[in-house]
């Protein structure tokens, strides 16, 4: 079903996709900003569902790469992702029939619609993760033997750097150098594929679900309620921890932000600590020195307030949080997946253990039961 | 006029670029046998002097960009100038009218004929340096502001990047750290101008006077002359030192080797210290801690017995040496020129003095009569 997305949608579209983004994906502000000044500017957005999308289509995702630390303060051109759109398009020899996000982000959700406003395109409900991940091999298309090149990238200064790369780990090494080179972050066009292609390994509808979390997260706060069950009611989350963040680690070295945040328990949670590890992304969450959750499931750090998700760069000494565990997309819990996105890739000697067993176990304990 | 590179020219040449090479351009040793290959496969190369080239045709140089010292252990897969030509090519929608070396080096002035021997492309009789130097946007077309954008790059594994950059130094930045991460060299197909600009702009005849040079070295071992004065008076240039290498520091960072050479003098050398500072190529002399030569001139070490040149990532110790300075080609020397490769650009607080005026004060101090 096709609908039009214009500026309220895209204020909880934002909000939704930092909570999937699990810290990483980039600003919800400053994605924002940017949808909202092209949807002013050249109107609202068609939405279309995967099922719109014709089977011989060529689609492509619009998207940032980089340290979302920079964004923050180095903010694009506004021009980029119709620049990079336009090399892809001349390179092929062929308009694409939709654009849509390569992942769930604070930023990475936006970047479609700013193109799709500007050239006309609708944008596809779906994305390539149901998350945000910190590497440009991360996508669920990958697992099939997609090749993500030709990728186009730019820069806000007007360099365009192109990679044609023989698998797609070359193509994260090569673009997440010239990205350095590039000040930290690039826009990007790239994974072309079919309409067939995306719908068999697309992740279906995840604009929506974000745009429903934001949404669900606005009226909670509206009507006084938890605003942190309104996300959990969504996501089929779990609440993790709650506490005070009193220390970040965060080293931006060009290619990723890496660090990590020590959070002191409150209430329920009073005398314990939660450690979480980063690079871009959350990855794994401690509690006490014991491993609560890993990627590929959803890390995400939530105001305790408002619900409002905590990008990693956003982090901060004294911040009151909840940190929530939500479940991922099946296709990451393969054993390909988990090859791709688990903990060991990360560098964690951990298995993965889907967030609902752990979360199971872990109130078994609790409560006794499994004890 | 045009003539026929065959497998003894080739010889010739590479020995010849690797004098003007100043240390760099690659190893003339690897060079030549990937040109040879080429030329026993396909038959030799038409070599054609610039008043050849239409005024309207289009030209593009083949060339090897990284730090030699990787390319010594890390050949060529062998197919990488036409891939990155063909790239370049199906760009334009044109062939090119001919290649021609970006600079004269073991392994630059070489890679034009693989090139022009698969392509059946004529090489042209020029370069852009009249030597070498370490970085891309040190060409002649660059102070004439002519973009080496789009510049396609391709590995031995199979990995392909296309830069187009704002200006010739974002070109090096981003084609330079690419370099880097495809494992430290790559091969270059870029700097499309026209004829009429590569008459204006190029530097004539460098393929002619690298195998003069060559041919110069090699009939004098014959004759069991004095290889070093043939050198000398091919290229108008002069002895510096004579001695032994006691000494080399060499550090490759991936993107360039850079280090020093210390050579203890011998005979009338004796008692005094030479040290070379390098960066892919020999950028400073120093005797006894007085500066003698600088770039852009052309400082090479050759061989004390045969003349045979030795890269700087050939520099043993033990090795003893002659070092001579030659002049550089004019263009270096204007304001322009020496802004963008005198031995200010490259982190030395020295005026340039040209290799003639420096030689002719050394003679004096030498003779006494400007003591």
């Amino acid at each position: 079903m096709r609908r039009l997305i214009g500026v309220e949608e895209i204020e909880d579209m934002a909000q939704g996709a930092a909570v999937l983004g699990a810290g990483g994906g980039g600003d919800p502000y400053v994605g924002k900003l940017m949808a909202i000044e092209a949807i002013k500017k050249y109107g609202p957005v068609e939405l279309i569902t995967l099922d719109e999308v014709p089977d011989a289509a060529a689609v492509a995702p619009s998207s940032m790469m980089g340290a979302p630390t920079i964004m923050v303060e180095k903010i694009c051109s506004g021009n980029e992702p119709m620049v990079t759109y336009d090399a892809l398009v001349s390179y092929l020899g062929k308009e694409m029939f939709a654009t849509y996000a390569i992942e769930a982000g604070g930023v990475n959700s936006m970047v479609p619609f700013v193109l799709g406003a500007t050239r006309h395109l609708p944008v596809i409900d779906c994305d390539l993760m149901g998350r945000a991940f910190p590497e440009m091999q991360m996508v669920t298309l990958s697992l099939h033997g997609i090749s993500g090149s030709p990728m186009f990238m730019a820069d806000e200064k007007g360099n365009m750097v192109c990679v044609k790369a023989i698998d797609n780990k070359w193509l994260e090494r090569l673009s997440r150098n010239a990205t350095a080179v590039m000040g930290g972050y690039s826009i990007l066009a790239s994974y072309v594929c079919t309409g067939k292609e995306l719908k068999a390994y697309g992740v279906p509808g995840t604009a929506t679900l974000c745009e429903t979390i934001g949404r669900a997260l606005r009226e909670a706060r509206a009507c006084h309620e938890d605003p942190i069950d309104a996300v959990l009611a969504q996501t089929n989350g779990f609440r993790l921890f709650r506490g005070k963040v009193v220390d970040v680690e965060r080293k931006t070295d060009g290619m990723f932000v890496r660090g990590r945040a020590v959070v002191s328990g409150l209430d329920e949670d009073k005398g314990s600590e939660l450690v979480i590890k980063f690079q871009n992304e959350n990855i794994i969450a401690l509690r006490d020195g014991e491993v609560i959750a890993t990627a590929p499931d959803i890390i995400a750090s939530l105001d305790i307030e408002s619900g409002t998700p905590v990008t990693t760069e956003g982090l901060k000494y004294g911040a009151r949080i909840v940190v929530v565990g939500l479940p991922c997309n099946e296709q990451w819990r393969t054993p390909i997946g988990l090859e791709n996105v688990g903990p060991r890739y990360f560098g964690y000697d951990v298995d993965y253990v889907p967030i609902e067993e752990r979360a199971a176990r872990a109130a078994g304990v609790r409560t006794g039961v499994n004890a």
